[in-house]
């Protein structure tokens, strides 16, 4: 797809960074997808073609009990979801590092209305164990009721639970009467790193409702609240509409679903991503001064540079501090990175460092 | 642009309806304009290129101190432009008919925590008399505090407020100390209708705040919250996150919008739809059995239909029944409504009455 | 009860108004509750001897499935008690002169987080066909669901439902698939009133859950949630919590409770106050210059003054204008009006008068 | 003041316990501030002379700025005065033990819409150095801003924190911007401990509101809303209301409040609960089996038991397990604990350990 004379490229494609998944832009084979859907009159709010058709998508990734309701963003999906497993006096289980509790301005909290009981983890990932610490005053009036867990795959620090951690979580919350939500932004790339398809950690490991990653893998827009467990959300169609997240146009949304995960899209995506990360991963490995700090299970590399060298590099290209005290940087692959990408910056790392 | 033989078009282009302007698809050139915003790397929620041009675009819709704050949807950008209005003991004095009021499943309140006083209007325009139904009670803490009037431009009626009545409102409600919001989600067809420039009605005659539509005039998806004076509004860069509004990829939302505001888009698609709802109601007004309940001064025809008719009719094209109990229905034109569209319509409806 | 010297009497008891039932105080056998409820210790939050007695005293009145939570003020069994029938998509339609809607600045929409619906009523009571104009939608995402009916009663103008009124207002709720709830600030003026038990037009009408009043008929503070028809109700204890509204020092709430509703105080109070009110209609009705707007079926009576009068007559007893544009003035009778009181503000209205 | 013979009491006076200091009742002197204020009309709402007489008492302790909105209850002083400290998009640092996360079921999250951002300590007490693990992040909208420090003094594990500690905290919260909330449910247990006056650890200390204590100190019901410095809190009027907290008859409130603090009820009454949990603590140091988990500086005794010995304990006397994985158990004295009280309790744990 080539620039149209009449709309102008404002940006350097040239310009690449590592600062997140979703600085890339949208991939080929999605804005074929919104072409394809686009003339003609279909149903606003959902009750259109490609709506209907995500939906045997689905299913055939999550299972038969499985239903999608499409949303603008991951956000939304997570606060969506979320409110519709829980009570008004209902909490959420999560890590501190969860995104719900640190990159949502407290959307879970004000808008959903719920508590977020957070526990310390040392790579991101909840346990049986460390959900205890917080799972516990059921029936006591004055404390939020812990009847939710929300783990996210991969996790915000790179990491992925393997199947049978996310079964343990998810029984043992389970046994507790409490559900279990997977925030799936990036659940491509665990798939990708654990070499099974989507259900096995989802469905087949006990999850209830799945935040179904999509801008971070190569939408323009759009991810969806999965429900595999119907007997654990309510009314989802009146709270997706009620925050906000009721798309009018939905086949465009669900046209892109379609394409990331209607064929392998979804995958040949996530593992090159990976593979680019792990690329830069082994790169950087034995250059002295770099050291990480969590395992590469995904498209992040966390690792600790000396001082100085992050301001430096971010000349050339854009990533995020994690820990500035520690000197920690986190360095994230997109769909669109290239060899080249990763190349271009270890050298210009070993330049820094050399 | 042609279907791509990847992605299947799953619905029949051919039939076409008189539903609502959202069940169009996206401009074409707003698809191009996407085409070329997207590849390589852009910094993601807002500080891309695209998101700064637009501010260019909007200032000379606007004027010099007009900000631009993309969102999602709508009810988006009604919700954070009104939240961030008001106190957490405002209320909006609007039209019973409103959107905010009918069509958002309470998102003000709820997501918001907004009051909205409601008042009948006969054609969906507030007046300053009909505002001061409902603006009283300040300083009282029993009362929630009526401290900012929202109108609708065009209105849900299909009509369009003049350029003067407009002011007459917004200088009314600032000499009682409130703030002026308008919803602008058919912004353009108002311009269209009234022949004047979009500050005519906005920013000249007084209006602090906007809800810039873009969705129902042949976005993919995609609105702005337009604050025009900067003085009546705090906080949008907050309450646009935690109100789950805010696009990670916000280039492809600004990058639609100045494909439509940019330069004649809207004007011509706006004109276009307002001339179909023309020649719809001029090709149907001496038919016999039809009489109509509101003037046409956009893209929408209200009409009452004898018993029986809407449903039969329906079959062939979809519309809304707007009052079930007097057989008003609603039809509404969009952008690529086409002159054959409305005469294969009119033919259908005469053969009902006929 | 006398005063005691230790604790000064900072205002003047001879002066009375007709402002409201809550510039009353407290009666002197709600006082000795609460001293004979004092000392020792009791369990907090509700689990004390006082709130398992108040269940009795309550079943006595409401049936045998009758429950009894206590809570601060009337806003508070309001919203506590709505939003525990409703889901978080739900709205409740009341009348527009309903308290909730009026006088608690959005406490049901910010707090519980529910849409009002309102309806206009010529004396503050709603029907059948007036709750249609409301009552639609169901399903619709787009509307907030309207799934409980809120009356008032006594109503805001002074007016009392009879019993067949509630009945077929639940009846048709019912039928509708909504529950109703009872405002009862002045439940038992209603029911002297009326001269019926508080069950006739609650439980044995058909209302599943009602505000059971105490301030306004000679509390220091307190009202309770009674939950009618437990299936209608959900989570009340946590709700009530979360909503702030939870007592630790129960036991005063419930002994004050017991006092008025145990024994006849509730209905000697409300009877006496009723009478007053009476009174007060009968002496002024002949009196040229005041004409009434609402019958005076309770506490209340609602006349139209000629201009200035009210604000002169004001300089000696307090009370509120209803409506500034016509003259309108509230007069509220207390459980401690006496007819001294009566024929003193009688002698006063007929010397502006005169 | 005796038992009346018309209002039963329903309890064991003679049953003691060492739960809460909720668990007792009201102070004979509140009770004669209650009569003292019946009898007679007073504007509701606030507008009475024992709330304007309030406010000189309030100014005597905490300076002529002060200003007190007198509430219910502790978990409505807290939201109500921490609504009023802090935009929509505020966070609020506190004390993962402080009873805003721990004890009201998410009130500030699902009332006030705050995020609360927690930090553990070992002694439920905030630090300069605590306080900075969460404040961070200002003007990053993905993050809820941290604009509030929240302390409670005494803490909910006993401490007090000394003067100069609170002043630490306020001098760095202002630093950061960020003001400074200090829940007084105890606070004057922590005057009587530290032997200075109110004002020394909060106006003096640089505190902005306070959360001021009476039912846990001798009242009925009722605390109040500080606001020692103006410029932190606004429209308390409006949130005091819309948050359900706003006391029709409030001269019976205020008439408490004045009680206690208008004279050294306040100072006595806490002195003399200090006192019961010191002579507890001295009775049972050396009893072996027993040890401490922190300074008893207040009304309160953390101690560690041998496993087994609560529960029979608590056959005769009722008190809290505080972490029932360690043994750790609390007991509270309250302002009616007496010496017989004490003794009696020892001796009986002596029995169960000897």
């Amino acid at each position: 797809m080539t620039d149209i004379a009449s709309a102008p490229t404002l940006h350097d494609r040239a310009l690449r960074g590592f600062a997140s998944d979703n600085y890339a832009g949208a991939h080929p084979e999605v804005l074929e997808a919104i072409a394809a859907a686009n003339g003609g009159h279909q149903i606003a709010y959902g009750e259109d073609l490609y709506t209907a058709e995500l939906q045997n998508v689905v299913r055939g990734h999550f299972g038969d009990q499985a239903e999608a309701f499409p949303v603008f963003n991951g956000t939304g999906a997570n606060v969506v979801g979320l409110q519709s497993m829980l009570p008004r006096w209902g909490a959420v289980v999560c890590s501190t590092t969860a995104h719900i509790h640190t990159d949502e301005n407290a959307a879970p909290e004000r808008v959903a209305g719920l508590k977020l009981l957070t526990v310390p983890t040392p790579d991101g990932k909840l346990t049986p164990e460390l959900i205890d610490v917080e799972a516990w005053g059921w029936g006591d009036e004055h404390r939020a009721q812990p009847l939710a867990v929300s783990i996210t795959q991969t996790t915000e620090l790179g990491t992925a639970y393997t199947v049978d951690e996310v079964a343990a979580i998810a029984s043992h919350a389970h046994s507790l009467g409490m559900t279990v939500h997977l925030d799936g932004s990036r659940i491509s790339n665990a798939a990708a790193s654990l070499g099974v398809p989507l259900r096995a950690f989802t469905t087949d490991a006990g999850v209830d409702v799945v935040s179904l990653g999509g801008t971070k893998n190569g939408l323009l827009y759009g991810e969806a609240v999965v429900v595999v467990n119907p007997a654990a959300a309510t009314g989802i169609t009146f709270l997706r509409k009620l925050d906000m997240q009721l798309a009018s146009k939905m086949r465009f949304v669900s046209a892109q679903l379609i394409a990331l995960y209607g064929g392998d899209l979804w995958l040949r995506s996530a593992t090159h991503a990976n593979a680019m990360a792990a690329r830069l991963r082994e790169a950087v490995a034995d250059v002295p001064g770099v050291t990480f700090t969590q395992p590469t299970q995904s498209n992040a590399v966390f690792a600790v540079l000396p001082a100085g060298v992050a301001d430096r590099l971010r000349e050339s290209f854009r990533f995020y501090d994690w820990n500035t005290a520690t000197g920690e940087v986190r360095w994230m692959c997109a769909f669109d990175t290239t060899e080249a990408d990763i190349d271009a910056f270890v050298a210009a790392l070993k330049r820094e460092l050399g």
